[in-house]
């Protein structure tokens, strides 16, 4: 029966850390569609979205039937309660990943100033989430609280971004239609971004209260 | 046995029914506070947000209790299971609700002509939000849909909003400053609600998903 048991949380742990990398590719197409513009990469982010609502659901089901047919306790019970957590945060990841691919359709990034620190704030919540899923998988606690420092510089980076977007707009020039329209797009990548890294410090935290012997967070 | 069992549940039910109205009261007094820019009504939706936090973190103890004690099955289970993710959604809306009112710091929305199509969000979501707890309280599957519908509207006055920015900043007039930072603050808003918006959609497709018969979503 524990045998049994121990397969199925396998099989649970396996299908989180592919949800994981499913939101990662997500995020690194939806980049490269910022970047260079191609709609293909637009359309593969679109696809890693649509995986990442599909494994999530999955493993919502995987981890009802386990609590159904196992009864689990403790460690186990506290595993399934974090894997329910996490799999909001991951397919939450994965939209926002798939609104900045759509976004990317109508603005002209390429050509612009501040990309730069879109670029950042991509790496870095890359990044994080990359470092949250493994600290999941090897049970790290120290790990996981590295994710919430690193979210730190993606909030700082948002508002650089958001000053140096006033600034653009506040100039004193006059502005036209599709500046102000690229100008509040970006905005809206940026405020993704670190939206992005709230998640992965809710998918940290979640890693932490579940090795955090029954206390819940 | 299943009596006591009972009463947590009902318990369950209530400490629900309660954080949906502390989440109510904190877009409430975020939309006063923007309104009469009154710092009471800042600090009224931050303690709310505060009051959200506590006993979103109760519900979770509550829940993972009573997975552990009464190992429950079928029905019950699916309200646990609905129960975990409602909470992490209405955490959130707490959350965006005090972060709007941050916002109405060092914003005047009291002189914007924008500020009418953001009081509209306000009122629809508020509404969203009393719907979904609504159709929780009544095992109400229709009106749980009801909220998905209303959902299109607050998505539509966003791109209203929106356009109505990108025309007042992109009118060829020159713009300064300040004015160039309300309007990206007025975006935010903007956003904020049309994400509050979605979580209370994810709490109705939660409570549709428990009381649709064993199937998750």
């Amino acid at each position: 029966m524990r045998s049994k048991f121990d397969n199925q949380l396998k099989e649970l742990n396996d299908a989180l850390v592919f949800l994981g990398s499913e939101c990662e590719d997500c995020l690194t197409y939806a980049m490269q569609a910022l970047v260079t513009g191609q709609k293909e990469m637009i359309e593969r982010a679109m696809e890693c979205e649509k995986n990442t609502d599909v494994k999530k659901r999955e493993i919502q089901a995987m981890c009802m039937r386990l609590l159904q047919q196992q009864q689990p306790v403790a460690g186990d019970l506290r595993v399934i309660s974090a894997a329910l957590r996490m799999i909001i945060d991951m397919e939450r990841i994965g939209d926002q990943g798939s609104d900045i691919a759509e976004i990317s359709n109508h603005i002209d990034f390429t050509k612009n100033e501040y990309n730069k620190l879109i670029t950042q704030m991509a790496d870095i919540t890359i990044k994080m989430l990359n470092t949250a899923v493994s600290s999941f998988v090897r049970r790290d606690t120290e790990l996981a609280a590295t994710v919430e420092k690193m979210d730190d510089e993606v909030d700082e980076l948002f508002l650089k971004e958001k000053n140096i977007l006033v600034d653009m707009m506040g100039s004193g020039e006059k502005t036209d239609r599709k500046t102000a329209e690229q100008t509040l797009e970006v905005l809206m990548i940026a405020k993704y971004f670190e939206r992005i890294g709230d998640h992965t410090v809710n998918i940290a935290h979640s890693v932490k209260t579940m090795l955090n012997d029954g206390k819940t967070a």
